[in-house]
């Protein structure tokens, strides 16, 4: 599905099929090209005519190339990570955003519907945006960023209370979320690292300071953003870490404690037990068992053996 | 709730409303503008008065920015975490700290009551500051940075005594507040990245060695501090781990010496127990019940068994 | 093994073995001269008549030598790690490919046949590629790295189904592929981290904004997927590595519970059955055993006792 | 305390007090003053005779200030960790010792004795030493740092010792000296990091090549020494946390033979017991009792379900 | 133990005692001067009257001085960790070797035999070696760096061998082997470490475009030695630690599933031997006794307990 946006010089903005790019070449102005779904042979053709470089194509049909900034004689080109669907827990649909950013035109790519382009798509201020690419660029990579950025904020109270609860009363299930979201953030960081770079070479690539005064700001905006991002599931990867770390230290706490419990029970009934079946024995001739109040000795010798056993484990501070 | 101050170029100290902005603006002098409170849209018409960005206000208005310096033509803008509250235990009410630097005016922007704006209102060389609006910034951040810094120097004297405790006689008291500790410690730790990374920047913004000979050891001043929070905190941060993982392999050493007990009496018991049962059993014909001392001869047995048993965990050096 | 393609310059196509090589030194063109198998004594002098250095010679001969480049003045020498046969599990045969890339002529020396080199020798651009060394090499390299991208790609839904399967129901040989598979992992980051160095120096070397209009985004192109390697490779041994401790914290976690079962069933149990062994004694004078209706007393005595056994461990929360 | 070395033109050496410093202002020369004790409002505005910064007072006044070195035009301005007392396994009474380092004067100021100092006032080459600011101050420098080295290298031994003895048997004690231990280093480590960025400046201040060719190899020297206390102290630390983690390795795997142990005397012993139990029942009728040769048959099952246990045992490679 | 190699002018190669130096002074040529032993006063002064520094000569007589290179004007200093004799399992007996390489001589200073140069000795080109000091050092260097290079590589098919043994059926001699060799590792690492460093300023210190063709590739070869060793010990020091956590989670998997058959063998007969227990007492009135197949009955009750513990069991898929 290609959608194109022309504004032409004198400001107007027609939306369209990809016969407005003839229009757009014939008459001047500017263009925003978006093209969703499976890069075809049609399309393929219609970007080599913006001077499209091969390898850059090839990038674009790889579905999970890392994001990255390229700079080609005729325009910029991105590759960014955005987002189909935005869901709980850290699970999002990801998607590869591709741009092309050059004189008078932006062209973007996305095998899926994109949060980012659907959006700006309703905006306001979308004439505006198309006649100035780089700033268009930056909107939209800066949308995209702040729903991961949500996603992320979000996250940030599930683990007070995670770590509450583990506190409190660990139980299995909370320790299984931890796994699974620390190796969501794992894959997720390694992104947010890659945007970050992207942003530091886009301030390199497109900060002029006698041009782009209007860009410098938006530019270390997006790089905010993007660190920010990076920053903030680094921690938060951490703090997984050390929450099933530290619920791990706890269960060992109590599990010394439940084998404790365990020791002591047995010391002490085991023992006795065995006394009670020595005198349950059949021999012939057992001379205990005619002792007069044999059965009470017994019971106090029992007792007397309890009570030093626990005498040991209280020296022991076991309890 | 917005208090102006106004040195005029006489050096006479006014307080009052906003209304001293224009008497500034006619009279010239040097200005000192706190807002407290959400940034409503007066406010925000005022600080566009000023110059102020768009992106800067809407970073203003985010209520946990990460602490940053960016420069824009008019004046420099600083986010900064200072706090509205010091509670125990690492347990901060954290705030959010905006700061406008131009040439004669200083803006502070917070949401709530900063502990480091009230204490600079009440000093007594308030004039003076406001008078060099960079240096009072920097006397802003550095007071606030001190704040902290007197909290982490007072948890490491905790950790001392918590390290104590746990080698002497730990309990899951203590490690559920090394587990908090260390998470807040995480959290604090990157916000001090951030600042430490922020004097450095501002250290290469403002230090002019033609005009800023008072400054340039301001800036290291507050640059020490915020450095000194940053590896304070990793190495408080690592020390609880530390120990969490030490208590931890101690809790496992105990848990073998428990297992020991528990496995040398059951081993010495149970087959023992066993013994006592088979001469308790009542089938008509069990030759040894009638051998002539049979009972003493197994009690014989019995203890050479558990004489063995101890021998053999003697062996092996269990007790 | 050796085998020599020669491209004359009138673009004719001719492979043979080594005499072809005095035919490209006396009419001109260019060269692919591939030398599979021990680097004998031959082979070797062969080499030597290309200008190659003694000590390159030497890396070209041990067989595990760190991929590098090193730039000699007669060519660039280049060491790279690639692949003999592709198996399952992160299970690769690797080969040490060695290349030396000169004005005209490309060297490619391995002990064992090379998949890539495989692929290269029935590729339909076999001609251009050989007329332009570099760019030859470069496509090599391309190509031996992509079949490892191609195995980690493959290893990371291996990954996801591990974790999956790990969090529902662990087993021990889950356990040790993760275990095999991480050491396998960090022994390929280490030859994955020396190509990314590799990829990036060539571009310092190569990378010529005048003559190689051409080769820039070819270079940009290896260290991406380089770089690719390297990243990726790292976040799978530490996602196998966290794996692996969760896992762990889960066990433990289960032994918990494993032990608590143990603990409840030993308290209930071995208490009651003291008692029972008690009353199974064989003293002549045991006054319990004669009271009316003792049996049913000593079944409430056991039930209540049970029954408070139970309380305490529900209080406990063990269950 | 107040202690002034006065070395005149003509190389004479005179100590005494502070009257020492008119005399030095009046005739030339070179002067070490060293000032112990708390600074008080005396010696501080001696100091400031000297020219140095309120701020650079207030850094000594602290007394946990890191190291650090900073340029003032009059004289450069360092802090170092020094030691009181040198006491055993690295339980050391830190010191901070701050030194003004002018043209032809060195201050040193600590609130306690300082050993480096001792040392120094007590050497043959005092004299030479005081006409050199800059040589000395090193010299106090190295000398400090040398006794932490040699703490260091003491507990090298300490460390090799420890580890033979907790992989021949391991205790609870030598597990709690690491953990000390392990904390100890943490801390001296983020000092001796200090001094090593503190040295490395020290040679960018001070490393002149045409004035200074006896100075440079002496901060080398200096940089040597401190860079191999980071590098050393961080490879204990390591090691430490390293035998923590082998020592718990050690205890889980002697806990899974402990449990193995309990497990089978458990598994042979209990099932044999009910049996026994069994037939040690009162009913009125049990028809195997009366079997011919009944005992001795259970006898027989008994033993073969005994030898069925170990063989599955034995089978599983438990013992 | 002073060795002395004269080349004369004429290639004339001499080999002697000390008196060869004056020769060499005289008439000049190349020197090779070998000191073995600890440094007494005659070497100290001898090598005095090659310039040495003092701090230098301090530096060769501390046993243990991390490895390290000094320019100084008449030579350049290098010390390097060298063997004394090659063990097995990364036990070595290290040494410290000191080389002073300078116009026209090299002179090499050990405390004890190296093999390097024992093996430099006898080599066949140490005529042409001594005439070029400075490839003489590297070649000394890259010799000795070898000797550690075939142990890490021996050890490479150790730490295979081991993790497929520990994976079929770990014992606590593989453990304690790898805890040991980990210590090892870590300890090399940092002296690998200091080479590395050591080999890139050597680089930067002798590599001159114009003068040393021949160097470049000499320097460039031992680098990528030293950067292999520094390399390959952080990979096996970091597997070492990933398979001591990796057995630690095995063992732990092992206990939980030799805990639960404790568990099942427990809960199974511990209430059955109760039950027997039960009816084995001698109340004068136990009704069920009496009742007709009471026996069987109470068969049948135990062997439904039973098979329901097992449904439990299997529910939990304990088994
Ligand atoms: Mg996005
Ligand atoms: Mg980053
Ligand atoms: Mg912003
Ligand atoms: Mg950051
Ligand atoms: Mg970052
Ligand atoms: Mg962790
Ligand atoms: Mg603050
Ligand atoms: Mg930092
Ligand atoms: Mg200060
Ligand atoms: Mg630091
Ligand atoms: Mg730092
Ligand atoms: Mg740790
Ligand atoms: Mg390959
Ligand atoms: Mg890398
Ligand atoms: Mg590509
Ligand atoms: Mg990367
Ligand atoms: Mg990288
Ligand atoms: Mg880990
Ligand atoms: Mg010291
Ligand atoms: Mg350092
Ligand atoms: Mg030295
Ligand atoms: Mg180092
Ligand atoms: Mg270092
Ligand atoms: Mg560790
Ligand atoms: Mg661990
Ligand atoms: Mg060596
Ligand atoms: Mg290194
Ligand atoms: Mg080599
Ligand atoms: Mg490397
Ligand atoms: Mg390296
Ligand atoms: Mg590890």
């Amino acid at each position: 599905m290609i959608q194109a946006h022309w504004v032409n010089p004198t400001l107007t903005h027609v939306s369209g099929d990809e016969s407005l790019i003839t229009q757009w070449r014939d008459f001047g102005g500017w263009l925003w090209l978006d093209i969703q779904g499976e890069l075809n042979g049609n399309a393929k053709s219609l970007l080599q005519t913006f001077g499209c470089h091969e390898l850059a194509l090839k990038d674009v049909q790889r579905d999970r190339h890392p994001p990255k900034v390229e700079w080609f004689q005729e325009h910029t080109f991105i590759i960014f990570r955005g987002l189909t669907e935005l869901g709980d827990n850290l699970n999002f649909k990801p998607l590869q955003l591709s741009l092309f950013v050059g004189e008078g035109y932006l062209i973007t790519v996305h095998s899926r519907p994109s949060l980012s382009i659907q959006q700006h798509r309703e905006r306001q201020d979308l004439t505006s945006l198309i006649t100035n690419p780089q700033r268009f660029a930056l909107s939209v990579l800066h949308y995209s960023a702040g729903l991961f950025l949500e996603a992320l904020l979000s996250f940030d109270s599930d683990l007070i209370r995670i770590e509450d609860e583990m506190l409190e009363h660990g139980n299995d299930q909370l320790l299984k979320d931890l796994i699974r979201c620390r190796s969501q953030l794992r894959k997720m960081q390694r992104n947010f690292n890659y945007h970050e770079t992207l942003a530091n070479e886009l301030i390199t690539l497109w900060d002029d300071p006698e041009e782009t005064v209007e860009l410098t700001h938006r530019l270390r905006d997006l790089y905010d953003r993007c660190e920010r991002l990076a920053s903030l599931s680094a921690q938060q990867y951490e703090i997984c870490g050390d929450l099933i770390d530290g619920y791990f230290s706890l269960s060992s706490h109590e599990l010394n404690n439940t084998m404790r419990i365990l020791t002591v029970v047995t010391s002490i009934f085991v023992p006795l037990g065995f006394l009670a079946g020595l005198y349950g024995m059949n021999f012939d001739y057992i001379p205990e068992l005619h002792i007069r109040n044999g059965y009470f000795i017994l019971l106090g010798a029992m007792a007397t053996l309890a009570a030093a056993m626990i005498a040991i484990f209280k020296a022991k501070r076991w309890f």
